[in-house]
């Protein structure tokens, strides 16, 4: 089983590479090959049996994709991307590195013929607002920042590059994925993970919005999860329509402190001040709140189920276990 | 008023160019310029005070849509397409300039940064099957053609930059425009128009699909209408979802050819021989058959109200009003 992940230094790149270094499986398969390409190096992992590469390089730069497709891969995770607030500032660099590098992937996969599957991580930026109460999966994609045109632009390739056979390929529509580990940065969305992550590292932090703004939030636990679980799902099964929202936990911002709270302690939650920015709460207000997901259950994919595992699986996976008290 | 045409010497760009000239008007201003972009040369009309320009080449080409936008017009008109069947037989070509070539006709337009208004032809083949009884305004675009993703991507595309400001931008879903004039074609759609264009010029056609089958259409007049009307409507009352699904008649091949029975006599109507093609009934099972259009009908978009009117309509702009004969 040889495996391409793009964008393998980023966030979610390094846990799904951790993830197969850890249980080096794939589809029941054991991984002869991993591929590691972003612009900055990632870390390479031991993994006994594989060959491991770190492919350093712009995947959107001139024969890039085909160098990558050369060896052939059976699953590519392509996880490379401008985020959303960079892809709004940067109009040229966002279509440049999302909608062309995503496409030259595609084509170099079309190209070397051998129609592996392909696992894209698209967003629920796809959808802009106005929305009903819960998102329905036959909702159309109206996308209200240049990051989610680009991530449907994928998506409609995507889908119409597996009709024609070029490639098996599933997108998925993640969530906020919560809690992003390290340190906070300057996306709106920045805040729904420093709320625990912060009070949880002794650290205080800012709600910038009102306790009632509801958004649905997946762990990187069930991101990467979501994605060994398309890796293997059955093409047929899933049928035409290849892009999936993904399942997660709607809850408001005051649920996630309520459950911070029952998990860590009320002296923690100290932490937290509550000081509204209008120019976040702006942007936040015109996101998507919560989704059926109902096709994506039905297929299989698994997210926790109360936020309380969400900050969980952060103390776990990140703190060791241990929470540091306030 | 300067206006673009790209796609000039299609069967749209003509209806538009002869409306143009016969009423050398456009949201309320006289008609200065007119430029007639097509791979093929496009017939110049003679327009009273204008300059008319016929101009030659590959919408696809490097450099061609910065010459066509060099004299920031105030109304661009993108009809320029490679059609469904051909976008299928050959990717490559359709994506070049469905895609690419819109790509870079918006990019130029953005260059230079006079903010027109853009009139994109794009086409209920943005949906695909399986779909509800009467699609909505807000159903997701989930195409199953090359074609319908290209169109897709360039209503994603002209919503995202709308949004930025670098235009105005107007999408307009156009359900089959029939009866398409001139000679019958390969597309699967075809016999739409032939079933009521071949009787009455008294020549024999085949239908392929059974009776009951249901598609909605609107007359090459409407479809102008159509586009004068988005070239002169208020984009904020639009809002962000640029891209509308035109109205038009549903109907079944049965009440096609009653309404032609009805308007040119039952003897014409003996032209039409009943032969059931599986492989277009195959295609046209999986076509949309009727929508709401309820916000483009809002929005003052019109259409004809019964097939007999579109029956019509052919009569009187192709026919001189005289249906020859059976
Ligand atoms: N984290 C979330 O909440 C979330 C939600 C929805 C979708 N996504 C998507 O999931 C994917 C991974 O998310 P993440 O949180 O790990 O993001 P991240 O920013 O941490 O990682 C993205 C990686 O892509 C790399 N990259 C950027 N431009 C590149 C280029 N030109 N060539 C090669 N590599 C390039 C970056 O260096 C980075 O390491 C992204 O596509 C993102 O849009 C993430
Ligand atoms: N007629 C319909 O039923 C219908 C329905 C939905 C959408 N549309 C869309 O409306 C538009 C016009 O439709 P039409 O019926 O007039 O189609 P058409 O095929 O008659 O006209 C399209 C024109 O585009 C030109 N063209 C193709 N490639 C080009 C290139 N590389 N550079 C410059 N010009 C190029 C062709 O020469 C042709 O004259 C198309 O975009 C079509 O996809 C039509």
């Amino acid at each position: 089983m040889k495996v391409l992940i793009t964008g393998a230094a980023g966030m979610i790149g390094r846990k799904l590479t951790e993830r197969l270094a850890h249980d080096p499986m794939l589809n029941g398969r054991p991984i002869a090959r991993l591929d590691l390409h972003d612009i900055v190096a990632a870390q390479a992992p031991e993994i006994a049996g594989a060959e491991v590469n770190v492919i350093v390089g712009d995947l959107a730069a001139d024969g890039e994709a085909e160098r990558l497709i050369k060896p052939k891969p059976d699953v590519v995770f392509h996880l490379a991307g401008v985020v959303s607030a960079e892809a709004e500032a940067d109009v040229d660099k966002g279509y440049r590195v999302n909608l062309d590098g995503t496409r030259l992937l595609f084509e170099a996969i079309r190209a070397a013929g051998h129609a592996p599957r392909v696992v894209f991580s698209s967003s629920i930026a796809v959808f802009g607002a106005p929305f009903p109460d819960i998102i329905p999966d036959d909702f159309h994609a109206t996308p209200r920042t240049c990051y989610g045109t680009q991530k449907l632009i994928g998506e409609a390739l995507l889908a119409d590059f597996s009709r024609r056979g070029f490639f098996d390929g599933i997108g998925l529509r993640l969530p906020t994925i919560c809690v992003r580990p390290g340190k906070p940065n300057k996306a709106a969305s920045s805040f729904f993970s420093a709320i625990i992550r912060e009070p949880l590292a002794g650290r205080e932090t800012v709600l910038p919005v009102p306790r009632s703004s509801l958004h649905t939030h997946a762990s990187p636990r069930s991101a990467v999860g979501f994605l060994i679980h398309a890796a293997g799902i059955d093409g047929e099964t899933v049928g035409p329509r290849r892009n999936l929202t993904m399942p997660g936990i709607a809850c408001t911002v005051g649920e996630q402190i309520e459950a911070l709270a029952r998990v860590a302690g009320s002296e923690v939650v100290k932490l937290i001040r509550e000081e509204e920015d209008e120019a976040v709460w702006a942007i936040v207000q015109n996101w998507p709140t919560r989704f059926t997901s109902q096709r994506a259950r039905e297929l299989g994919f698994v997210a926790e189920t109360s936020f309380d595992d969400i900050v969980r699986a952060h103390i776990e996976d990140e703190l060791s276990g241990n929470a540091r008290p306030a």
